[in-house]
């Protein structure tokens, strides 16, 4: 645990033995490699987070790499305490985000949408359901900065459709107004 | 725009003629009628915050009211900015929120329920999907505070199956793992 | 104490081993039950703050009950760390708070107050001493959200004649202006 | 008013022409002159925050200078929005400040008080009701640090006996459990 | 000055009229583009912030892309509002922060160093000094999240040696205990 | 341990046995003696911040004492975590910061200063370098209000020249623009 807090220390705090601390506690490898993105969505998150880079702790920050498969996903989805600012490295994407519920209710969510090339950045407001779609021929990847040490993220279809236990059918069915063959069609993917 | 401010003048900050703030800036009334749940949903959320209450702005916190009729849902939905912390008056509801996505892919989101009765008190924490329904014989109603004076809704279906202009098929059957016409029947709802 | 860092965990911390967190963690009965009124102010506040509920800790809100007899007071009293937004559910309050003190020495320091009937919701800000007062013929009470998981009270009359052990008679006659047999005569029914 | 927003622009935010922020919007004179302390409390708070000085705007601190006559008391009192860290510089000051309230409503709050002689340092947490009182025979006088530009002040007998319009005497009289005669003899030096 | 505001509109802020929001509000091109390192230090920041991208407001987070030709530094700099976490995209990096004044007066700040190749990962805690030199044959560049819409810069050498107008000699020859040749023949560079 | 959490229980968390706190918790003495300015630099900075006096934690606020000898400097500085709101007490010092790098290049860092005497008031905004001179033929000393129970220091010669192990001189020499033996005769005075 106490590594967990080494940056604490480095800002004066007294946290651990000064002598054990090195630049090692402030350093993490690897993000040049591609992730795996042998899966069903096409996509692969590869977090730096307080949970891989104990330096990290109290400073109000992370990093992800996120790797697409062509025509790979990162599903819609949220971070409950981070706003996200990507850039792209490789590839084109076409990404969107949806704005929270309009004061009239007879007004939609707002989709906003936007196909990105290397070196475009966008930005995802903090807790809004976005997504990254590559809709080129070839592999893509970006670098996203979030405003959280420990971000979170909620993937919208697994948590709705395969969580465990399950959301209860009665719950899913009359929020989405299908049936409950429609749901149990949409849970079988997650479960 | 200065009504807005009034809050932070009453704490000591110049935003209005000290002569025009009266105890009417920080009040609002009518949280005793019952919303109206006659819709698909069958529940009704009547929110307090700063923009209706503009004696709220910095303060960081809001009321709402929420009513179900039996069998009526409040459907999972987000609040970006804000935890919610929810007392029963009347009614029984199940309740319910989902863990954000656990390190190990192979781990499922956890689902964590309670049935409520009244007088029982549940905390959906800031950013995670949550619901409540209504499973009692009778109408239910509760009220809750939010930790922001301006927290935001974000509903799950609405937000995925019913935004202005729509999340786009492809992105939407990889994310479900569905085809198309399963997207397009979920869409029929919200549109 | 590590129970009181649940909420952390469900945020994706690692803070408790997650088989161990359950849906009680964020769950506290029993505010359908009237406080005990039956005391020198006729009325009770009952709290849910991070001490009855382990699962508001680092999520920067709580609810309390507060019942009055008739004629009970919730006499001034001041919150260090918290705005209170209150809503009645029965009965007539008599509401009011007062304004920090102007920069002009001249000018007194404002009262803002409200007769609030069932589903008036009100606002005191931050820090500011404020009361409630049951003006109907019955019972009353509320429910309120407050900014903080652990607010704190501080009311008045206790903690300035009332405290262990009792601030100076020096100081309590000269910031009130009134010879020691007053003070004295003040600081009884605290004692 | 954007002279008040000078602070924001030197730490790189656009708020005013760069040409025309200057070294004097950091700077405000005379602390160095004793305040005048012939009032009824024998002292004298001399405030250097956002009001008087524009600079500190969103840097989240102030100081005060406060001087005693022999026997000059700065009243029972609180901070609605800051912690106060002070040093004496001349004269020796009784002070203290009194703990919220315990969960157990048959436990007192604490008042924990120290004799404070030049160079002495002393805090007073965030919203807690303090005095500091002058039991040297000569002149005394601090610096005190606040921890927020626009920290407030109440001064409990002024907002409790000597607010516009008065606190109603129904109220006083419960919360001090005295009769209206003697709520009316209290509020007579603060009409 | 209202596009500076749109994030918050999105976020369910009044800021401005929703049908002028766009997707090109939370957008910026261009970072695919090598910075031009014909200069002095063979580096240069191209920062993506709030006064770049006016969606950042409010949401505490942007991007910077530094590209550094061989043997080219970024000097020496701290941010005074941010911390700074940097993935090597290209080329062979030693980089290296200093920690702030230990308490003991006769122990010395310490230098924590790494070489950093592709893909690695590095933290520079707020307001700590750091630096970045390529150390590689090739063209290098990064990316690098901060921990602020608006984390300033401040490079030393420019900031101590090239003010306008110029610290004064006696300051900075006591500073660094040199007499003030040498300090006029550090001011040369930066005039 | 423990006893740097005692400012949390006094508000209400539960950090230690209440009967163990006392008034020596929220104490420290000793600012009225001078401290010793015998040094190469003629200035002397005595903290009072979480590391001497406990019952500022979590409290957002510190103070300082700073001494000069006639001719003394507090070098240029910054701290990391902190704005500084300062008073003269005795003697004249001459004070200034400079602003962080203007967006164009071309445009030099701002320097501000201003000569102060006693009962002036200077702020100098969190993170910026900045430093105080006497200029006076007497002794001068002040007191300074920091924004952070922690705020760190960083002495820019001590951290640039005179850290363990030394920035390398490749660097050094590249990021003032001068030769090797200038950086090495720089670094000696703190070696």
């Amino acid at each position: 645990m106490a590594s967990v807090l080494l940056a604490v220390f480095v800002n004066g705090k007294i946290c651990k033995d000064p002598n054990m601390v090195s630049a090692d506690d402030f350093f993490f490898p690897g993000l040049n490699k591609p992730g795996n993105t042998s899966n069903a969505q096409g996509s692969k998150v590869t977090p730096v987070n307080v949970n891989q880079l104990p330096g990290l702790n109290t400073l109000g920050i992370s990093l992800v790499r996120i790797d697409y498969a062509p025509y790979g996903l990162n599903p819609p989805h949220t971070h409950p305490r981070a706003t996200e600012v990507l850039v792209v490295v490789e590839g084109t994407l076409f990404v969107g985000f949806v704005t929270s519920n309009p004061a009239d209710p007879n007004v939609k969510n707002k989709l906003f949408t936007k196909t990105l090339y290397p070196g475009d950045v966008f930005v995802f407001p903090e807790g809004l359901i976005h997504f990254q779609f590559n809709v080129g021929k070839t592999d893509a990847f970006v670098f996203a900065g979030l405003s959280s040490q420990n971000p979170g993220v909620i993937t919208i279809a697994n948590a709705v459709f395969g969580s465990d236990p399950p959301i209860n059918l009665d719950v899913l069915t009359k929020a989405f107004q299908v049936d409950a063959n429609v749901i149990k069609y949409l849970q079988a993917p997650f479960m």
